[in-house]
């Protein structure tokens, strides 16, 4: 399986808010992003495997900014890093101000997938190769949430986590 | 106002074609289709005007290809000709094959949009200054496209339509 | 195969503005009522020919007439022409003013399906029989929209499409 | 204000049954045709009083038939009598086999609206003259239902419902 | 087939009330509540019976409480009486104000479902065993629901339904 | 303002899982799991609160369990710990095998809501005073937690983390 650039699993998804979506504030509902986050991460894995997926895990999410109706939402993902049967996924939301054009941050998160065969069997996926500073050092940071995922879950103890520990020395 | 490119308008949005939205076939019901490229459509117009934008028009589409369930959809939208208040847009629709990863076109369309402020009047839009031979040969034909739309909507007569007189000669 | 009128083939439906399908100008999305126009005919083209069908193509549609919400709109299709496998389908969209009850013409457009076996191969349709001046005034038209059609497709040359070209003459 | 016939409330929403629509059998879910018939039906009420309705209630709704995935299905509702500021609606429903072209009744409803000013006030309706039997027939046993309605809602006593008690004997 | 108390079938839907569920009064749809009400109560049936269950009616439904955009409402849907094949579910609407956070009762209604088998056809279910006096006296009115649905369905004469006569005298 | 038990704020959604909400191999997609938890938790806050809340931050959630199509889903979400205008809600997810009635835990997460006003400006919330033994668990983790998050932030320094911390010694 040959390794692929964070590049080459890029998904894009460009939409409005439309009214059914948004909170008593009229601001786009934190979990219908969550839903709009998951299908464009879960594009990226696919089109980094080109098997099925399904979703492992959700990295912590900060909502930062609200998204009220009417905006132009973009959600960019793209692969972070591959282990054996898994891929992270990086994903950055931005709005965009309609009368100036200025894009704004909204928000960003992390989604884990696990690629499967028509049973539901994990399988193996191709190995990742950052290229810019940016994905190389999201790919760094990839292992130190994986550690704490274990981690959290119980699968690890804490002194295998090494680079997790690091943190707080 | 400052004329912009084609690129600067562009808008993708990538997305999954699920249960809810397939005929008997199990292929994507055409209505939606149309549906997401109107929606892809208007925010390339919005990107491009910056103001409000209400869909005037659509040209001729032809479904050439079915969109199977489970498809990943790649929509993606950008003007090619601005007139005085309106804006043609010109949509790819591809869709790529899960395993060999491979993008087929399966779709093309016009549609067109006009901006209005807030009261619903149309208001005016920049230029666009096509940069690459597609954009440049799809700016030409948007004269055409015009011309047609114009003549069969009964407000222009036969001879004014010289551009699209000349396909017939 | 039996000769069919418009009539027999007429749906009608009947529906809302909701809250979820409107604009920043809280008029229904161009995109919503394309879709709309496809189930209603789509349904049309499957009472004429009794078959599975799938949308081939929609010729020009103009939106001539906002439809703010809470409207009250009402699509009505009938096969307008058949070609061998194919039928074009004249829909009709009136809105109704709550107050006063009248109805005003929104939106017309043509869609044109084509009719399937199980397989997704095309099979025959029966004729159509226009029976009223309208119904044989778009009968008519309809070759012109299919030679047009054909020659955008670049599947004829201008030559052949006799009755379009004696549009500008 | 001027009486009206059933006919001037008619109001017809045919459409597809979809994917996102069915239980584990494949046939419509009952709520979503409770749903439908409740959309056809306050369009009926409207069209009758020209005011907003809001749902009253239902009457005994007996589901006969399953719907398939698929199925056309035609709802029609018309107003069958009006009441002060209320008025009942009978839905008749509709599946049509694809293949036959035959129509068969899946089901019939009724519902009651009441109308209101934009304050949600009750207002009141025009008179329904009946025109046809079966119209004068449903016009006559609006008021039996309506006692019965009263008589249940504790409203009257079981003496006061006369229609109602000549039931029994 | 052990016989169950209602409790075990207890079934809580509780949900907000989203803009694109909404009249032009800003209150929820009577059919959306309809349909919500439907899902509730059909999961309390399958979890009584644990079969398939598919509606077989809807008894007499009041609308006594608009509730607006933004509500909390809760659907509790009981099993109440079981007959041989079939269930009557009975459910009670809540709505809760923010500020006070009091609940109030919105609305109730009766659902009967039969329970059938991969192929459709009705299956025995166990029967209920009402506990508190609420229980007890719903269990007791089921019989003359029935009893009514049977005698409008036509399927029973007036003189059988001694339970329900009993109302008028 | 008064303190609070979790119990006070427990939320219950029960829904299937219909056809449109299903990946390829006809289980849950991920995003829709996470969009129905938002909206359980989020009236879970506003019950503790009684105020408008928006999504914070969504905790590492993890996948571990496929929810098939047609499956009931049980969402129950409680108020796990306050701080001043924050609620940490701690979210466990059942679903029930239809046949057996068996319940078996498909997921947990924990989604953190900020208290608003009508300006969207943050408020104080009531505390939380846990109660059984899982509470209290839950309870004492939610500041660990809230110290992770913030660490991750970088709105403190590892240092401060003292709960934190002791995890790894």
């Amino acid at each position: 399986m040959q390794a692929k650039t964070p590049e080459q699993s890029k998904t894009i998804l460009t939409d409005m808010v439309l009214p059914g979506e948004t909170n008593p504030l009229n601001n786009l509902f934190g979990g219908e992003l969550l839903a709009r986050m998951d299908r464009a991460a879960s594009i990226a894995a696919r089109r980094h495997s080109r098997r099925i997926v399904v979703t492992a895990s959700v990295n912590h999410v900060l909502f930062s900014k609200a998204v009220p109706l009417g905006s132009v939402v973009t959600v960019e993902a793209k692969v972070s890093r591959a282990f054996k049967t898994s891929m992270e996924v990086f994903i950055d939301v931005w709005i965009e101000d309609r009368e100036s054009g200025e894009k704004s941050k909204a928000n960003e998160a992390i989604y884990t997938f696990v690629a499967v065969n028509d049973t539901g069997r994990p399988v193996s996926v191709p190995a990742v190769i950052p290229q810019t500073d940016l994905e190389k050092e999201r790919f760094d940071a990839a292992l130190r949430r994986k550690q704490l995922s274990l981690l959290l879950a119980g699968k690890i103890t804490p002194d295998k986590a090494t680079e997790l520990k690091a943190l707080f020395f």
